[in-house]
């Protein structure tokens, strides 16, 4: 192939105040620098798009750190190798990183794996990558539904929620999403296999949730916040579990919502109701945990057991609109920007 | 001895509205039934007075079940036999039991244990008991302290802080306790062997507390929430481990404290820090973990490297107003009502 010239790259121009808007990325040309002695030049094929980011976008502590003003956004990619310098890599193989919004990137070969599904690359970003350990790790190891339990997971029809439903019914567990909408309500039944989905937006979510689970909920999944967890709180067991591993719906809050303050209420339930609540960062566990999780999630995939829909968003130039969309619920499915074919 | 006539026992008399009052307890004689076959008399030598207690006065749901109006106040008891139709039990020994703010009751003996120690038996209700099994449970089963790491313990000379923090130094943990004035202060880096103890009403408590822990918080041992819990939160490292066994700060609210809502936050900082929460009865625990509690802490116990100071209160009849004081920190130690000699 011919040597690429120009790096289109997206970079963060301004802090959001509340839902990011267009303003506040910046896409910008650089010329590609050849690659050093050691490094290979990648081209990004697929780039991963998820709630995370939202977080790196601010000042303010996450648990992930602040990108600075003018940095390029960060994320996961599969990418193609164009040009290796470096003994470990050759042309034309396909990488997992997380080179962020951009073309091109370089790389010492520090941190890249190799995508071994290469019928679906875009899996190594999805279902066999972040979000299906971190449903696997959080499900698993924290939450510990045993069989005839009752598992709640909102975002049902998302990145992790989706996965953390199915393997939930491997086990054996009742699943109940919640989601937006009709269309995804019924692919989480129909196609998901899960025993019932709500509308996250039912004005009546509480009750509905209440008649779901009627023995109470054993395992609350969080990765949302907001109405779904106040639905959610009451009805949680004794000894039921709740792995936290986001918040989407309180991302974009400038400040506290207003009172009374429930905090001492959450600590009074989970001493009456011996909760474990624990929250977990993926990125914490791929030493000791992602090596069992491909195993069991492969087999998983190819048995056709867990099933994940992607929203395929195609050019780098729409990543924004696609990361807006995405905390607003828009998308349906794993978000992956199609960067390049 | 002479049979005995009166039974004295102390009632719900009224619901309380927020802080307890006089008015909410009364002080009633009925007759001594004497023993049924298969039954003995039980005459109260030393009866608990617990921080639970209060949630039982109200109606709302706690952690157990609330009294119903008229009901004998419940409490856990050391008594001796009067009178014995059990072949089980004979006249003149000591047991444990739960039998309530009374002189005497009939039990059928299920239940009942032996005391052990004859020479302190009212540590049966103490470091030996309940509140020992407590701190031991909640901080070597959850918390599990490493050597060198920060535990913060509030009530520090309370019947379950000054065990737990204890029980940390065992462990090699720094230990940082926070009481009420500069007498309990003194007693527990003095006598209690913790590294600091500040003062709860401190204005400038979080600030000093965050003084105290350098390198910030690694298991926070939850018992009283309020200013304490305030402070602790931004000082939690990663990874920290919050074992939740009460909340005394606020079992006298009446509602939730005004805005903003914390609620989203504290689940914000679940995840950022990897939080674990977790809430426990220790009456779910004695099966499997009294027996080594017993025997550790007997041991301990025995070695002087626990020590428990008592704060007795002398007759039934002041049993409501020692609840109100120990509802408001005004005790000095584990208080335990000397019923009888």
């Amino acid at each position: 192939m011919s040597s690429p010239s120009v790096n289109r790259r997206i970079v963060l121009a301004a802090r959001p105040r509340g839902a990011p808007t267009a303003q506040d990325f910046r896409l910008e040309q650089v010329p590609v620098t050849a690659p050093a002695d050691g490094q290979v030049l990648l081209r990004t094929v697929y780039l991963s798009l998820d709630p995370y980011m939202r977080g790196r976008m601010s000042e303010g502590p996450s648990y992930v750190p602040p990108l600075a003003l003018g940095e390029t956004m960060g994320g996961g990619t599969v990418s193609r190798v164009v040009a290796s310098r470096h003994p470990g890599f050759r042309e034309g193989e396909l990488v997992l990183g997380a080179t962020g919004w951009q073309d091109y990137a370089l790389s010492d070969g520090e941190g890249l794996m190799p995508v071994r599904d290469t019928a679906h690359p875009s899996y190594a970003l999805s279902v066999l990558g972040m979000p299906g350990f971190t449903a696997y790790h959080g499900l698993l190891n924290i939450g510990q539904p045993r069989p005839g339990e009752t598992v709640v997971v909102a975002a049902a029809s998302g990145a992790v929620g989706a996965v953390v439903g199915q393997i939930a019914r491997i086990r054996g567990a009742r699943v109940i999403g919640v989601a937006g909408g009709a269309e995804k309500r019924r692919y989480v039944t129909e196609q998901l296999g899960f025993d019932a989905c709500l509308d996250r937006r039912d004005p009546h979510l509480a009750q509905q949730l209440a008649e779901a689970c009627p023995d109470g909920i054993d395992v609350y999944f969080e990765n949302v916040g907001g109405a779904v967890l106040d639905a959610v709180l009451p009805l949680l067991r004794e000894g039921a579990r709740v792995p936290v591993c986001g918040g989407i719906a309180h991302y974009n809050d400038e400040a506290p919502p207003p009172g009374p303050d429930r905090l001492p209420m959450l600590m009074a339930l989970v001493l009456r109701k011996r909760l474990r609540l624990q929250g977990f960062i993926i990125l914490d566990h791929y030493a000791d945990g992602y090596a069992p999780f491909l195993r069991d999630m492969s087999a998983w995939v190819a048995e056709g057991k867990v099933k994940l829909r992607e929203d395929v968003v195609v050019g780098l130039e729409n990543a924004p609109a696609a990361l807006m969309g995405l905390l607003e619920g828009k998308n349906f499915g794993k978000v992956v920007v199609r960067v390049a074919d």
